[in-house]
């Protein structure tokens, strides 16, 4: 059986909530596909975030990891395109660290592209009325470490492997509205967000080629 | 009886829906309050929104009127606070009149204030968790043609009243998520906006005299 | 001769310079034409402003006037089209008053519109390779505040006069670049403001009648 | 004797200039340091960039190397982090090739780092006055493909050198003013830009390891 990880993020910054984690529980509980679908929340810590995913990947074992985080300021969701080997922090996560350029793994290749359908997530997400596009940074906070983190564990147990490769990239999805309830920053209802994250497993699943679709990056 | 009128545009600039009447519509419907509630579909046309506008009040008798439009680009409810009397059009209207610097009405004030508790809305949507700002300018177009028309109506019928005046204001409503899909602009919703047009709607009912809170207006 | 007055800002909200009067400074030394050219510095001070303004107009009996402000956040020269009667202050000011709702004029208009060819100044400065827009708010800070006050007394003047009608109009900058360093906001060059002024001096000077140029407005 | 390469690119998308090369050719006349400075205007064409940075490389044979390119939309000057090994074209280069992810380098890593002392030359330049920021993506256009190539030859050489490592990376400039007239987007002057460039040429020569200074990136 095709088995699917959903991660999303713990509350960070003095949030109450972060809606990566909201979506990601909203998504498992509207899932209605053949795949078996597991979640996982992340803490917000360098430290931590790391072995956190590692437990899960060795636990759920998925064919297909969809690593969700928060990203104010965005207008749509950012199908991210490739994570960085590096660590630095413009507030302290939850731990009261701020790594400033660290590497996240010492000696790593400088980046991993990620290897979900982005320009086909995108397209079909614009098709279903859902603001998307590609992304071409993750930021350097604990999201890009976390997609850094998988796409060096995916890529390490590839080689390991005997049925097909698994696959997995990083999507960051705009505040949810009462984040941005003072109207200066977009934001997007978590029951949009939650839709959209369902389409990006359903064409992560079934789509092996991505589409060759120009452009069309967020700013 | 209390007399409630919500008036949204229809589609312009090539668009095929214009959420402003979609939430009208949808707020008509989800209305349930005990003040009976009225709707009107504006033209985009300089000429015509006006005396549509005025065929509604006639025919009604509003004791509130809020009128609702689209503004490409704002993340928030925009809670209007003034109408000014100028045409300054960067696109033509859908009958392909572009006025420029032509005033609403020959000889009338430079502007009108609404009549709505804006701070009292924009506090309630917000604890609402829904996005919200007061807004210093409703732009040249149609928008602020009728919130001026609008404003002028309820000030002349005001001189002839017996009952209490009646209130009226211009709320303008960020794309629904389908017109900004390529992620490049904030988009809300329709289910939201609606939420946002029957809490003005109620906030208007219900309160006399506006809350003294501090700027906060949208960039 | 024809007597222009040229009024700045002096630094608020912490700042130690506001451009909007580095550039009046400037502008007055760059200043060769044939008419006498004054300026004013101008208090971030809701009480003291207007009088400081009117004292100004007093004495120097201005034919034209040009009043000047910083606008954080923009990315040009905007020339503002309308004044509007209201206070309403985000921040205090630099005697730490913060009015809330409250007239500029106690029963005076709504609004006022400014007397500068706008669209004339914008077509002029485009031409010379400098950003700039008309603005449908000068907000309702101390900017505005001083807006309507000119307007104002030029409108209580201009009935008594026996000479033109004298005209004025607000102007906002950009940032300088040293006020945006972290990259986040737009700036100008205080060099590149400062020909601004000059070629609106100029332009409002020579042209009586405005240039009827579609909207072009700031978002 | 130490060699400063400087690149710019040529107009593109039917602009007549490209603020990136203006800005190069005043940085050389106005370069009065020790070191020897060359510049070299680069084709905005996939196909040829490469070649042609490659020839300058090869002519000059520099210990540093700056690439310069325009990027519409930045409100200060961007230190990019990172190149990677996509090309992924919105709109046609000037050839009127539009190659949609395509890697630059069949087989080459995904991504490296730039070996400029980034964090340096942002301090470096806020103390000055200029806005600054580092940046997490260069895009995917030619400036993405030149600064990939750049660090692509420059490893490639390290391992045949004797004397220090040539170092190089990627500095995006704003619009000039005059591209951004209508006011909408933010520029800076090219005299601005020309002194970041001289600076940002100054601190790599001097800097041997990099500041640790937290993130600061561009959004």
């Amino acid at each position: 059986m095709t088995v699917v990880l959903l991660t999303g993020f713990e509350p960070f910054d003095g949030a109450s909530t972060n809606p990566s984690w909201q979506a990601v529980v909203q998504a498992e509980r509207r899932w209605s596909g053949s795949a078996r679908l597991h979640t996982a929340e992340l803490p917000v810590d360098f430290e931590r975030c790391g072995p956190t995913l590692v437990e899960a990947l060795d636990e759920y074992r998925p064919d297909l990891v969809v690593a969700v985080g928060q990203a104010g300021g965005r207008a749509g969701i950012a199908l991210e395109r490739v994570a960085v080997n590096i660590d630095d922090a413009r507030i302290p996560d939850n731990a009261g660290n701020q790594p400033v350029d660290v590497p996240i793994v010492e000696g790593g290749p400088a980046a991993y592209f990620g290897t979900l359908p982005v320009k086909a997530c995108v397209a079909d997400l614009r098709e279903a009325g859902i603001p998307a596009a590609v992304s071409q940074t993750a930021g350097t906070f604990t999201c890009n470490h976390v997609f850094y983190r998988l796409m060096h564990e995916l890529t390490a147990r590839r080689g390991a492997g005997t049925g097909p490769e698994p696959r997995g990239g990083f999507v960051h999805i705009p505040f949810a509205p009462e984040q941005a309830s003072d109207g200066r920053h977009p934001s997007m209802a978590v029951d949009v967000s939650t839709a959209a994250l369902l389409r990006i497993v359903d064409t992560s699943l079934s789509v092996t080629t991505d589409r060759a679709l120009p452009g069309g990056a967020l700013h």
